[in-house]
């Protein structure tokens, strides 16, 4: 059901949902799952978590928002145990990452303690593209999925209108004599959509004489890349936001001098614009454990969590706060660990590792056709990309377990092999089953993390302190965390380094920009690679959101659409009926 | 308050709130009144309808959405009165149209009449360039109007995001091999914003190789010239919508034949993305008269009036309904008389035709600066321009009052001349302090109204047949609507009367793209000017929303902003309250 598009790269943006169990026995569709479920109205939901009447907006019967007063109301209330759900290098094979998300929630639900599940916010390009949905699949899903893929509460198009006029802001202040004497060469700002649309990549506008705006080199990117949706999800409170978007870099000068959000003076009607777009979205699980979903940035160019605000209120309102990160561990999971936690002030109790042994088998040099035979040499030759993921966490001094996915075409044999190999390791491993049985096949993974989060920490450690330099930042990561040997630097990330320098922003955290198919920069080179170098193309100034992004390789910040889009499927019925989401 | 652009003719789309009177002794703005209001929860208004629990969607406290379903459960019940408000040509002075519109809602329902007023949803991009607001002002606005003028409920959203999707498809099926063998020159189909931003107006796409789609010239409108607003607004349902998204010409073959949405096959992912935007959005005025705030098509490029779906709802659940459209009776009025009436199979009991004594002044020949002291032979002068439109709404056979919206600065002479002329020719004419006073303030407009309807309708009479040719249908407009002396066609729209009519759209309503400043194509004859050539630029199909646009002119589809954009003192306090829209 799934299907790859030939810039797979960008195509598979948010992680996969497990549905290729449908491979076998098993025919309806996540959609179909979704549609059939009977959902509880969302006061219901918001009743269990005891919020009161001015803290809950409704949209509709099944979605709210809700008032970030909550925060303030449970300011002195102990934050509940935070888990992070992350993975392995994704591959074509699929891991289901946000399935094991939900159904890990909704078994921690079975077992009567008091969970949140906190996602992130699905991008409509990829959802039409190739995708279909991005809220997890099966009997562990998010709900209303068709409204939650579809606009949701409008967070995104919050997001697409104010990182659109602030452009539509900027291009008319050189309209109009350009005061603050931008270089219209030098314009780091673009404008954005929410859709796959290669041909808006590369553009010329202002053209059409002196009317129509003065004519520049342009792009569009998707929205969840842009630096406001990384704002809003690093951002603690509304004047927080303020704040940030008021640091957004979007230009320089004729003399090289940055020019910010606040030079334009519209840093006021950004946020007036995002007001609605900052509250976390109530929604609810298939089996109606309570789920926020709030904030969607790219995990190749941004961060890739959920936002801040979101997490740290479920941390108030839930005992067990089930989270997950972009991509793999490497991307997303370094992320989270580095940046957000950073920003939120707060640490994981414990971290999932989600891996398939269809995946793993990929890794192991197996291609996508011949996953169904049993394998244990592919196995044993793809585990060491989970084995580098764990040691990944483990420089943390966070509690790892490792989720093994089951699908229908595991065999016995692999199965025994994977929990030998922790066994071995002393590393904690579970089976679960949440695509097929809901939390129910979750529940082993729920009491494992019951008892570690329960046992003594060891002191969160970052992998890099915020006063290294930008370039021992970079090298710190892609040593610890990519197990890579070296990193170059070109020209240009050289003398960016020292521009940015200069600028006073050498102490933010960097946001890596790398494909997620490898540790490596290469998307080919899977398993476990070894003694590879890290190319830095460039650098990127995302100073709202307080991060440096190092781009490596080509990370594409605009998908484009697959020979036959999702889209050409999609239809809705007469009453209103949502079809060929997925 | 209120600025004028340098491109006058597309910033001021909406039309004018009446906050003129602020010169003089009010200091609130619009916004500060509407703040400080009361609000009644939306469910209080809901109950007032007597809508069924399953009939309503709450977006937060103050909005909501109402199920299509209702026009089923009503289909038997006979349609309340509908009042139709336009005005005369628009000028600097301000009319306040929208300001009449709902202060005579309320008036209704001040003398106990079960009255809702329908209007447009206001444009975001105009609201942040020069306008602040669009949903009436002083004591006779819709609120939450700061909610109504952001984000509302998404349906412009909606709309932006349809359309686009829409292009990357269309561009998407052009990389993928082009089966449909489209032009790549012959694109119709342009991207949206909503918002102005002149740079987009013209632009080249697809540059930076053959993995970025093919380079093309295109360009950007506002979110509402798209004809996706019109087909919306003109859909009786669902299912209507499909068939009309289907059938809108995006492009033509290089064999020059119509390719449409459904050769591409994505009408239904369009109509699934449109599924909520189609629910007509319920909220208050500031006296808690129910308003139906449901879309927002320009008035020049499309119809300018609201959705055919909100009116026929109102309709049913309402004993009067107050409605506008867009600028002028020439403009805005007349389409909604010849296209609207057609699409809905409704026409109105009774036409207001709003006029201040400042405006009628600039039409004979006073500047903005001189509106403040007495001068009635410039009212002798400009009344011409009222005496036409009241001539154009009596060729429908629909019964007319005017509505002189009183301002602080008019004289008693000024008023009585107008009371005097009106007199003379038995043209019915009321005074309305609707800004001032709210509801209060139109009662004797309200009661002029009640009285009017009660009396024998003369049979509704439509300017133009359908099958009459395009030609003939223009000429029509032009010579009884705008008092032309002749209509001049370009060699291109000649060419493309002849290719519409091989193609089989000649039996369509046309909608006029003219300037809303004159009643000629030439926005500086104000008045009523004779002898005037009307000419016609070229011609534009839209096929989905079933009409024939006839430009003439320079109509913009895209506004720019002016230097000191209203953007500038947008701001939200720590709270999530507006501040700076007006």
């Amino acid at each position: 059901m799934k299907k790859m598009s030939k810039n797979g790269t960008i195509n598979n943006m948010y992680d996969s949902l497990g549905d290729e169990n449908m491979d076998s026995t098993v025919v309806k569709s996540d959609l179909d799952i979704a549609l059939e479920s009977e959902m509880k109205k969302i006061d219901e939901i918001a009743t269990t978590l005891q919020l009161e009447d001015d803290e809950i907006e409704y949209y509709g019967k099944y979605k709210a928002k809700l008032s970030l007063s909550i925060l303030d109301r449970l300011h002195t209330k102990p934050d509940g145990k935070l888990i992070l759900v992350t993975s392995i290098n994704p591959t074509p094979a699929g891991e289901g990452k946000s399935t094991v998300t939900v159904g890990l929630a909704q078994a921690f639900h079975q077992i009567g303690k008091k969970a949140i599940v906190a996602l992130r916010e699905p991008s409509l390009g990829p959802t039409m593209g190739v995708k279909g949905g991005a809220t997890g699949g099966g009997y562990s899903q998010v709900v209303p999925m068709d409204d939650i893929n579809l606009h949701f509460t409008g967070d995104i198009h919050a997001i697409t209108t104010a990182n659109n006029a602030l452009a539509a802001l900027l291009d008319n202040h050189i309209q109009q004599g350009n005061e603050l004497q931008i270089d219209p060469r030098k314009i780091t700002w673009k404008r954005v959509v929410d859709l796959n649309d290669r041909a808006l990549r590369k553009i010329v506008i202002g053209l059409g004489g002196p009317t129509q705006g003065v004519p520049r080199e342009d792009g569009f990117d998707i929205t969840v890349a842009s630096e406001i949706m990384a704002v809003l999800c690093l951002a603690s409170s509304l004047d927080d936001l303020k704040v940030r978007l008021k640091r957004i870099v979007v230009a320089y000068t004729i003399h090289n001098e940055p020019v910010t959000v606040g030079d334009l003076g519209v840093e006021g009607a950004l946020t007036l614009l995002l007001r609605d777009a900052i509250k976390p979205n109530l929604v609810q699980t298939l089996e109606h454990t309570p789920a926020i979903i709030h904030g969607g940035p790219f995990a190749n160019i941004a961060h890739g969590c959920n936002s801040v605000i979101a997490t740290k209120m479920a941390a108030k309102l839930g005992d067990y706060v089930i989270t997950e990160a972009g991509f793999g561990a490497d991307l997303g999971g370094e992320k989270f660990l580095n940046i957000k936690t950073r920003a939120a002030n707060l640490s994981p109790n414990a971290v999932v590792i989600v891996a398939t042994i269809r995946a793993l088998k990929m890794h192991g040099g197996v291609n996508k056709a011949e996953l169904k035979s049993e394998n244990v040499q592919a196995l044993t030759d793809g585990i060491c990309n989970l084995e580098k993921h764990i040691d990944t966490i483990n420089q943390f001094n966070v509690p790892v377990v490792v989720a093994i996915n089951k699908f229908l075409t595991d065999t016995e044999n692999e199965v025994n092999f994977i929990k030998e190999w922790c066994k071995e390791r002393g590393v904690e491993v579970v089976l679960t089953e949440v695509w097929e049985k809901g939390g129910l096949g979750g529940i082993e993974l729920a009491e494992t993390i019951s008892r570690l989060v329960e046992e003594p920490a060891k002191p969160f450690e970052y992998i890099y302190d915020l006063e290294d330099s930008i370039e021992d930042k970079i090298i710190k990561i892609a040593q610890k965390v990519y197990g890579a040997k070296d990193v170059q630097f070109s020209a240009k990330a050289i003398k960016q380094m020292n521009d940015f320098e200069n600028y006073g922003w050498s102490n933010l955290p960097i946001c890596m920009a790398k494909t997620q198919y490898s540790l490596s920069d290469q998307p080919k080179l899977l398993g476990r690679p070894e003694g590879f170098t890290i190319e830095i193309r460039e650098l990127k100034a995302s100073i709202g959101a307080g991060f440096i992004v190092a781009l490596t390789g080509n990370v594409l910040t605009m998908p484009g659409l697959p020979k036959e889009p999702v889209a050409l499927n999609m239809d809705v019925d007469s009453k209103g009926n949502a079809i060929g989401l997925f």
